[in-house]
């Protein structure tokens, strides 16, 4: 099927994955496409509901899109929500106005996760692999198209829990009452979450990330035993092709650079980093094994455009002139910030990396 | 003053924090005066407003006894709140039911900053040094009281949002756009906080702890610039008395473990930890430097008491037998846990480590 697809005319995204060597440090941005954006929210008001829009995937497309003609990303990212699989599975996902996400039907007891299955993707999640397919199309080769699934212990914390919480207290309880029935749970998911991403793969994605938004809600000894095993057992099993057709993975568990150097042993290609480590420290800590994205705070967007540049050059600095940094916020992107700051943090990771990379190339 | 308390009777905790052999690791619990409590409740209910009763020495007594009779603790802590020295400073504080703390006049620009200066800590918090005085007498020496502050990071925090915030948008976008009047900020703070402590002790706290709740919003490069450096400040100039008398300091930043080597050399006794991070590598990263006061996630309190002693007896293995340990929860005890489950992990952590510490006795 890919080979219907147009040809990539850039691919720093892919490259810096890969650890090789780039023009300048590629730049794509969590929820670049998103309410920040005046387009975003037309479209958003005309779609109806947020899930309205991620099942529509013109719609889908649309936004995933909208980002790429405003700004020179390096990277465009799939327009969907990580509670897909819940959603699938039958939990029946909603987003109430100004709330975050409900699920109708939690998990409440051991039976409860014993009636769960994995779901047949390639109908319950067949408008994700079709919004992929068309944005890939539409996407006439400009950049790479990253896909995306939710962890399974984030999946597990809101299907738990039914919605976002302040302390995890029951899902995070599970693991301590019934840590067999908590791994049974989350090896479902581990499968469920290969599937989704093999299809995400075989309708066009070029790069896919596992999005562990609640590992950092865990004990160090807890993240390992119940989240990050089963992150390793999807880069594990999940097919990605060989060679220069292999489809890079990246994982971020977010508030977890305690266990940076197991993130970077699980089999992924890239390890997203939030803004409470030091880049600097984190290249050191991970060398050459796998390339780093992030970890910029996204309030700095808040902030004038000086502020924001000077983060960008400090970023780039950090990191050094070697291969494998993928720069990125630390956190999705605030809807409230303006989009030209973000232009000019793009604009100054761009510069700056391509005047490192030069001085480089002329001293060696 | 002190002269007239009278003589202390479990000085564990204290000699824990000196790093001095206990018979058994000394416990105290975040918030062990709170929600949980049935009789809290009820004199909370009496009170009137969660200001009133911070602000009767009588009621704020009372509740700071009412663990203490039902727990073998090694440490009473003042009953009150972090944000006693914005409202000194005519912030204006109040707590509207079910929600968090509200200042009704939150700084806004640089002449606000301005306008700030140190409160007169005699009279604006008198309700709280008189509330010291009365409890430290009514403990007639049975465990040590701890005095408490606000860090300046986290008092400036609240002091520009004016509430509790998802990501301190305002309060960080300071650091960047003006990081002079944020220091100004910062440096007052750390000054009123200093003569606060020094005023507590003076009133008959034994140990005083600095809470960081939102250190850990910070990048590490902020961290250690607008917070861990006015730490640092306050633990060089409160004036803590010599030898025996000295009265040992706390700092716990929740969120900071990127940075504890640099907490224990900020001139602290003790250095709190929440449970990102694994205690015994705390431990081997910081020695016999400081002492390590924490870390066991408050969320295992809603499990099975299998569970909760399993928990105890962890955490006192993981640090080992080293004297420096002073056991407690990463952060406070949430308001749904059974009380029961708050004993039976006290007991397991004083059973684990009286047959820890005389296995050792044996052994040497």
């Amino acid at each position: 099927m890919n080979a219907a697809f147009p040809p990539l005319s850039n691919d720093r995204f892919l490259r810096a994955l890969k650890r090789q060597p780039v023009d300048q440090t590629p730049v794509w941005i969590m929820r670049q496409a998103g309410r920040y954006l005046p387009e975003y929210r037309a479209t958003r008001a005309r779609a109806g509901s947020f899930m309205d829009l991620c099942q529509a995937p013109e719609l889908a497309c649309e936004v995933t899109l909208q980002p790429l003609a405003r700004f020179p990303l390096d990277a465009a990212i799939l327009f969907s929500d990580i509670l897909t699989i819940p959603d699938a599975m039958g939990l029946g996902l909603s987003f109430a106005e100004g709330e975050g996400p409900r699920l109708a039907r939690p998990l409440r007891s051991r039976a409860d996760i014993d009636a769960l299955g994995v779901p047949d993707i390639a109908s319950s999640l067949r408008y994700v692999t079709d919004a992929v397919t068309l944005i890939r199309r539409e996407l006439h080769g400009q950049v790479p198209l990253i896909g995306f699934s939710g962890s399974p212990w984030t999946l597990a914390c809101y299907m738990i829990e039914g919605s976002g919480s302040d302390h995890f207290a029951r899902a995070k309880s599970l693991l301590w009452d019934d840590p067999q029935s908590a791994h049974q749970l989350l090896d479902l998911l581990a499968r469920t979450v290969t599937a989704y991403l093999a299809a995400q793969i075989a309708a066009g994605a070029q790069a896919v990330m596992i999005f562990d938004t609640w590992g950092g809600a865990l004990s160090v000894a807890h993240y390992r035993e119940f989240s990050l095993r089963y992150l390793s057992q999807i880069a594990q099993s999940l097919p990605r092709g060989e060679g220069d057709a292999r489809v890079p993975l990246i994982v971020f568990s977010k508030g977890c650079a305690h266990s940076l150097e197991q993130q970077a042993d699980c089999g992924a290609d890239g390890v997203g980093l939030d803004w409470t480590i030091d880049l600097a420290s984190a290249r050191a800590r991970v060398g050459d094994r796998v390339a780093l994205q992030g970890n910029v705070d996204p309030v700095v967007l808040y902030s004038s455009e000086a502020a924001v540049r000077a983060e960008g050059r400090r970023a780039v600095q950090a990191f050094g002139p070697h291969p494998g940094h993928v720069f990125n916020l630390g956190h999705g992107i605030h809807p409230g910030v303006a989009p030209e700051r973000l232009g000019a943090l793009i604009d100054s990771v761009h510069a700056e990396s391509r005047a490192l990379f030069s001085a480089q190339k002329g001293a060696s």
